[in-house]
């Protein structure tokens, strides 16, 4: 029906969008990347013609400013330009924090032609912009570069490397689309919005109503269903941008290649996660309803002591059981089954893990990348999250982050 | 009104109760406490008269075996023997778990002259209890010893230091009665009876209708409202016996010492709390319902953003923000206030920390203990929870915790 390939280049593949990424001197030192490079940190994306827009946002209390001026665009407004900074959230800013969003605004509608701008922050929370540095970008931009490197590499924070990602879909009458985006996210990862910033972009002819109904599915479906540490930022934005240049559609085709993007991104950053060496599937089914499989897998994504254990390459399936239990769903210990991938861990027949499975599960821990599936054997719900390893190095990482 | 006294000895100093800890291979390390010597890891509390008892437990839905067997008990049951271990919880163990304590019981029973005892167990999960060992005890055990720190040296395991608090309380009448409890926990410490194992003793002449309120009021003022990692064990227990020999009691003296004795001992856990080196009070108040300012205050202490900004000593209060406004509750940054201690960090009109406040957080960050308070300005709801820094030392714990 439709045929998906990889490309590289990220946001270049798609027609009408350009962007760029300088450095104004808000980062410092060399990237986290190890390149010798200082990476930039601010960056726009801009489309040649105004861009239908979608968002998703943190469900954070305390938005940030650049989310709350978003918001006072009115339903079917039109955007040409995303401007992003790193080092600095615009968070727990106030009304000065979106009164400085303005007045960089004026200086780019004056200057530069901008007509809808939207802006997006990552970085330490509690201190306004400064304005000229984030202005003095806007005569270094190049506006008509296609540098979806450069652009990604900015909005980096403790990422260790860059996220983006590129699909062209062919359809069968011949025509086709193209669908990319950028991405940034290593810590504060919740699986509740776990996307710090995203921004996807399309030449898809995709109707507005398909871009909503398909974002909220592709976020449930990737960025709501990774943890790095449980928490959830004040910035977290997940942004589609349509400029429809393509004239080509199909809603299948779009549905399976953003669900395919944005659960590789979210993929991206759990093996990313701060300090992690290993990215863990934890499958919750037999639960006796699907959110009760969810409240479960979450809980065991979180969990500190699983966290602990999958570092230490301990096949200690007491921590994953205690964490159904204390999750406070419907379990019983003589229905449930573990599996790591598929070793018997744990089953009311054998409960003991004798020496030869042990080995076995030990092998399967030193892996990269596994699977934990827990069947509570009570109904049919099923939910998978995604978590990965607690190590010193996350430590190091946040008890270190603002100095 | 009445007078407390805080005695040494733990245990030993309340009539009528015997105590002590032997070592029967299990714990075949030095003890984390560094001493040379190994510490027991079996030990019982003994009553010369049968005891009236009540008892908490875990919420976590795999309780352990010996708190099912102890449930099996009538309402008004009462005992004469608690026998505890170290090193396995038995717990995930089914009904095997069961039978296992039946039958150590009965050697106990028919040798010992014990009538009603009572296991309680913690350690690893997932394995039977070895009973020839545990029964080994049997004959070790000095029946009419007060050796409360080889009991409460007995019952640790990635403690490193025994936890015993004592207190005589002397009634304006001239009468008397004491109270003493051994605890043990550093670990799997989570804002809802993260106690892992208390034993509370008293010779007061308590009505069982007061044991049941006092204990839950100690309970959920003291070991609900600690968190070191937010995981809940599957053999949180807290049991208070009570055997009336002083024949004194006076319900409000009784409610002090109690609380005091349980508020102290969860303190303990908490300084000990696994790699830990700060403890820190969250206060929220200001909050819509008491409910809001509890799950705000529990989210603070649970969450490892916060945690790691303590062990790195940075006053970045833009997590504790963060991670209130991420708590879901009710929530405006124009109202909300922040001090660490007496010293304003965060307001509606000083958002940004300046270099003077930014040099006294760092100094009161670097105390062993601190306050932060967190005024919500919005209504009346007021909860205190306690936590504590997470360092390379909680995952090096539990990365090698089985091993």
């Amino acid at each position: 029906m439709f045929n998906l390939f990889s490309l590289k280049g990220g946001l270049n593949n798609v027609e009408g969008f350009f962007c760029d990424g300088v450095n104004v001197g808000m980062k410092t030192n060399p990237a986290n990347s190890g390149d010798s490079d200082i990476d930039g940190d601010v960056a726009f994306i801009r489309s040649s013609v105004p861009c239908d827009v979608t968002a998703r946002f943190t469900s954070n209390k305390f938005q940030a400013a650049p989310i709350k001026h978003y918001q006072k665009y009115e339903e079917g407004f039109q955007t040409d330009f995303i401007l992003m900074n790193a080092k600095n959230a615009n968070a727990m800013t106030g009304e000065q924090g979106i009164k400085d969003i303005e007045d960089i605004f004026e200086t780019l509608q004056e200057q530069y032609k901008v007509k809808n701008p939207i802006m997006s922050s990552t970085g330490v929370i509690g201190y306004r912009l400064n304005q000229e540095k984030i202005t003095s970008a806007f005569s270094k931009f190049d506006y008509d570069a296609k540098n979806s490197d450069k652009a990604a590499r900015s909005i980096m924070t403790t990422d260790s490397f860059k996220k983006e990602l590129s699909f062209q879909i062919e359809l069968d009458d011949g025509s086709s689309f193209n669908i990319a985006a950028i991405c940034k996210g290593a810590g504060m990862i919740n699986p509740a919005m776990a996307t710090m910033l995203c921004f996807v972009t399309t030449d898809a002819d995709i109707p507005k109503d398909d871009m909503e109904e398909l974002l909220s599915e592709a976020t449930e479906g990737s960025f709501n269903r990774i943890s790095v540490d449980g928490d959830t930022s004040t910035n977290d934005t997940i942004m589609l941008l349509a400029n429809k240049l393509s004239g080509a559609y199909h809603k299948e085709a779009f549905r399976e290649a953003l669900n395919k993007i944005t659960f590789e991104l979210a993929m991206m950053i759990l093996k990313d996660g701060e300090g992690a060496n290993k990215l863990v599937a934890f499958e919750v089914k037999g639960a006796k309803t699907e959110d009760e499989a969810r409240t479960a897998s979450i809980a065991l994504s979180n969990s500190l002591l699983v966290k602990t254990a999958l570092f230490g390459e301990d096949p200690n399936w007491g921590r994953i059981a205690s964490t159904i239990g204390a999750s406070g769903i419907d379990c019983d210990d003589s229905t449930l089954t573990i599996h790591y991938d598929n070793l018997l861990i744990y089953s009311n027949e054998q409960r003991e893990l004798d020496k030869e499975r042990e080995d076995k599960a030990y092998t399967i821990m030193k892996n990269s990348s596994f699977k934990v599936t827990c069947d509570l054997g009570l109904g049919n719900g099923n939910y998978t999250s995604y978590g990965c390893d607690l190590s010193y190095e996350y430590v190091k990482i946040n008890a270190e982050y603002r100095t």
